[in-house]
């Protein structure tokens, strides 16, 4: 054959029910784009009047009505915009992908500069309306001068009817005759539903009426209310809101009672469009599973909640509401088109958060360490998972110490150097490791408090990312803190002899035996567990090393206490062999009670219960 | 205007971008939309063969071949299939949205029947392949007689342009000209992630060759090896498959070192297409974070992993393969279009999954036992989550016991009736209550094992669906069922006197004290916990009541044992004043040994420690 141009062609009849069937992926869709039309259809008008295209009317309200008629089977969507011609029509009603919005905006693109409200885009959404009838009616009466009202019909196939209409104010009346399928959308709380879903901060004010509601007699007419926020706060500029405007659109938006924290309004015109506000919550308590909530708007369209590729994942803990025009989203504004777009504006606003947590870390220190127990599972979650977050906050993480202090890691380990250089000694639970708190006072030392659920994974991340600090629970190896100054006099041999006796006793149990000399002489002894011991025990019960057949046991060492007068007396009985049982028991007893100052009671009861349990059997002896 | 009637129409090149940019939500997925096409090219040659519509080529194996060359940025899919003449071209490329599937199962309708194994339907699929190319080229010569090779070439405009073509065999070759956004494309590896993830059981042999990869001297040709499966398990009769060759599917598809438990291999024909295997896991530890895996395939071209609208939430525990030919996908098969077929497909899979377990629970109780430990979380879960699979399994749930038994509740309920009617005692920490299991044991009495996280829900669910039964914890309210038959002779005066004794030292801490005579005379005294207290305090602690002004402690009772000899020693020495303080300590730690019985060290240790400090007080009496 002979070289041949040709051009690809596509038949109405093959697209069309793809258009109206296959393109959206919720029915529930359909009311958002008709009333997104019906938008444009307003601002369209209101621009006109702005550049002196046309005169608007004195005191014009604008706003869009969706009525239900559940007895005629109809939802119409009736607004007061622009309103078309039959020439209109014709162009962007009945040519499919004709979008009138491009139109518009090529039209009077000099005129409108920047700024662009108009939603529409593909000139696809009015099909949407064929998910939901068999039979769509505009009615529609353009603001130009003389213009006739037109009305047209179309009953699903790709034909058409057109006819004068009734019409007989400006703008543009829509009215789907709902088909068997789709009756929900005859329910006047299901469409209030969708409408409260999508488009509650649409620019146009929205109201609902039910056709078929009966008054009841005697009863006034109420003004009716406008579902929708015309004018979002995220939408005025930050130094025009006020503390109050912010909270109040936080608990109205997000059902919660109680005030956030603080928050961040961003606001980028440059490079790409974005605007919204985050919001830190409130922790009801410390165990509560954080979930947030970050809507995700297109030009004040509500797209889908939490959406991964724009809001990187750490900041779904938080709650608020973005707005980015610049979205590159697909037709059916489901999914998102392009990696790179999205990237930069997730790291943008990545670098926000960042910003404004270092800003009250460095101006608001006191607020930032009173607001830390609320944000520290989000820092450092998100520390974990964005490196590029770490690197931007790394210097505003705070410790809160069991002296009740909120340091940074340099200042606890500069405040420590003398007494254990790059060791950080850390709490895991303020309850269970009451002794060894209280130990650590004693000797005027200091630790952090590590006790949230993601603390383990947090420490191995500070680990990977400094080699040379090392973290150690307070009832690690302590044998280098905790020696007296003043040591007893006690000879290498009876030393010797204190362990020998222990370790007859409790054999296997611990690993290792240590006499030294504590400050406090109350305490016997006191068992410390290897902290790389204790770590891969505790994977071994998350990941189940068990069944792989390895076994990873905690290594303990007792420390005996030589200060102690039971350790002393018991020394000195366990010559006699009279004594022995009685002092086999008093051994195992000291040690068990040791084991139990790691788990049980509270701290003041265990306290009581110890001290009480060492005195009495100090009498038996 | 007069009444006027039109057609409504699209102009391609309104349509072509939207097509090209904005249909697909992932440039990957041109790559499947390709394959899918050069399957469906040999399936239909292959099914004109079998049709004796034309001879075919005694053992021609079919294959799709991908070519990745980076020096010539092109990426190239050959296949040997039906290949196109010059008109097919025309008819099926050039118009887009006219599918050459649709149209070949329409001409041999008749001949083909009810099986379909045609994947193309929209006849939208090629044009996704610019999304990541500028200029495609078509090489194809068909299967028809005399048939003459055609290239056609498209810029990416709307414009193409036909040739002769130099191919010498039957079939097509699509060259993409990758553009510089998609050049990732270009890497061997990428491509086959993407072929392993989509196509990894489409139903025609696949290769991939790198063009640019330099062969090494000597080295000898490896006979290349298909990337898929061409014929998954899943579309085997279940009575043609082994054990074996279920094991092995699972593992090499889920990448697991350890056998299934068992599964459930799906086959449905009517009234919708149904095919796909269930696996039940082995969990690795009881704590495990279950997470399945369920892969959901559409004609063997895989569409999305854990699709919770078809699989049931509480099943994506499991690990398995569904194939349903009978999706109602989206055009780029993104998301699910019909709400009423995808439910009736997910309450096909609910009943299948009840079928199996109940049939096992009959024919195979001992293996079902064995089973449970495994399966218990998934059926509890979907019992909570799924009235109708609850309906269905209900009696089959069984429970283990602390005398390692498997009842169901009915058998508890029957076994226990004549101590405790419509009660169920259960344990919730084999560990911590270990001493009430002892208790429980000398007693005759059985309690079942209720110990994963799932198990507080599951008993609100149980007692919610059957108001009668109420679940009690070993530790709670015993009174009715502990008594000793032989009660001591203690006079009720004795009896006030030794609750005033106890109530005078532990005061607030108890909210009840009462004295029985206990089987076991070596415990003093016992601590019980109302079962409606301990629930809302545990609520509490959940759900952080505290933050909202409400406080709901546990309930305690203190039951002292009046066989017991500390209890009678005390009793007799507190009126002496001189032992007040020893009494008062005894009494105390008597009190405190009781409550640390409900936490700390694992049983045995706890058993001995108590056992000895009770002698020990006793001595010092």
């Amino acid at each position: 054959m002979s070289n041949k141009k040709g051009n690809i062609s596509i038949h109405t009849e093959n697209i069309f029910p793809i258009i109206k069937k296959w393109l959206y992926s919720d029915k529930d869709i359909f009311i958002r784009e008709l009333i997104s039309n019906g938008c444009d259809a307003v601002s369209k008008y209101k621009r006109l009047v702005t550049m002196g295209e046309t005169n608007g009317i004195e005191g014009e309200n604008f706003k869009i009505l969706i009525s239900v008629n559940k007895d005629n089977k109809t939802l119409k969507f009736t607004d007061n915009g622009i309103g078309m011609t039959e020439e209109e029509v014709e162009k962007y009603i009945t040519q499919i992908a004709f979008s009138g919005a491009e139109d518009f905006l090529e039209k009077y693109k000099e005129k409108i500069g920047e700024e662009n409200d108009i939603i529409g885009h593909f000139g696809l959404g009015f099909y949407s309306a064929f998910m939901a009838a068999d039979k769509v009616q505009i009615d529609t009466l353009s603001y130009k001068k003389d213009a006739k009202p037109v009305r047209w019909i179309c009953e699903g196939g790709t034909e058409y009817e057109m006819d004068d209409s009734d019409r007989e104010s400006r703008g543009t009346t829509i009215t789907l005759f709902i088909n068997e399928d789709s009756k929900d959308f005859l329910e006047e709380y299901k469409v209030r539903e969708i409408i409260s879903k999508y488009c509650a901060f649409m620019p146009v004010e929205i109201f609902l009426e039910n056709e078929c509601a009966e008054k009841k007699e005697g009863e006034e007419e109420k003004s009716p209310v406008a579902i929708n926020d015309v004018s979002p706060l995220w939408l005025k500029k930050p130094s025009e809101c006020t503390d109050e405007e912010y909270k109040a659109f936080y608990k109205k938006v997000f059902h919660d009672f109680e005030d956030p924290l603080f928050w961040i309004h961003l606001n980028v015109d440059y490079p790409f469009n974005l605007k919204g506000i985050l919001y830190f919550p409130k922790l009801k308590n410390e165990f509560e599973l954080v979930q947030g909530e970050v809507k995700l708007f297109n030009n004040q369209v509500f797209v889908a909640d939490n959406i991964k590729e724009v809001i990187p994942e750490f900041l779904l803990l938080l709650k608020g509401a973005i707005d980015c025009p610049d979205l590159p989203l697909n037709v059916s504004r489901s999914f998102l088109q392009n990696d790179r777009e999205v990237g930069r504006i997730s790291k943008h606003i990545i670098k926000k958060v960042a910003d404004k947590l270092n800003s009250i870390f460095t101006n608001e220190r006191e607020k930032y360490n009173e607001f830390w127990d609320d944000i520290q599972v989000f820092i450092k979650y998100g520390c974990i998972r964005e490196e590029s977050f770490y690197e931007k906050i790394k210097d505003s993480i705070i410790f809160k110490t069991i002296n009740d202090k909120h340091v940074t890691l340099k200042d606890y380990l500069e405040a420590a150097k003398e007494k254990h250089e790059n060791k950080v000694f850390y709490v895991s639970d303020l309850e269970k490791q009451a002794q060894y708190i209280k130990l650590f006072k004693e000797y005027g030392l200091d630790a952090i408090i590590l006790a949230t659920p993601i603390d383990n994974n947090f420490i191995s991340f500070l680990e990977y990312k400094d080699t040379v600090v090392k973290f150690n629970r307070v009832d690690s190896d302590l044998s280098d803190v905790l020696k007296d100054k003043e040591e007893v006099e006690t000879s290498q041999e009876e030393k010797d002899k204190i362990v020998k006796v222990f370790k007859d006793v409790i054999g296997e149990k611990m690993k290792d035996y240590k006499v030294e000399s504590l400050k406090n002489e109350n305490t016997p002894v006191m068992v410390l567990v290897s902290e790389y011991s204790r770590r891969m025990a505790e994977m071994q019960a998350q990941f189940g090393g068990m069944s792989m057949g390895m076994n990873f046991p905690e290594e303990r060492t007792l420390v005996i206490n030589e200060k102690n007068p039971i350790v002393q007396k018991v020394i000195n009985l366990s010559e006699d062999d009279a004594n022995k049982e009685r002092v086999e028991n008093i051994l195992k007893q000291v040690v068990d009670l040791a084991l139990i100052g790691n788990k049980a009671l509270n701290a003041k009861e265990l306290d009581e219960f110890i001290k009480r349990s060492n005195e009495l059997m100090l009498e038996l002896l």
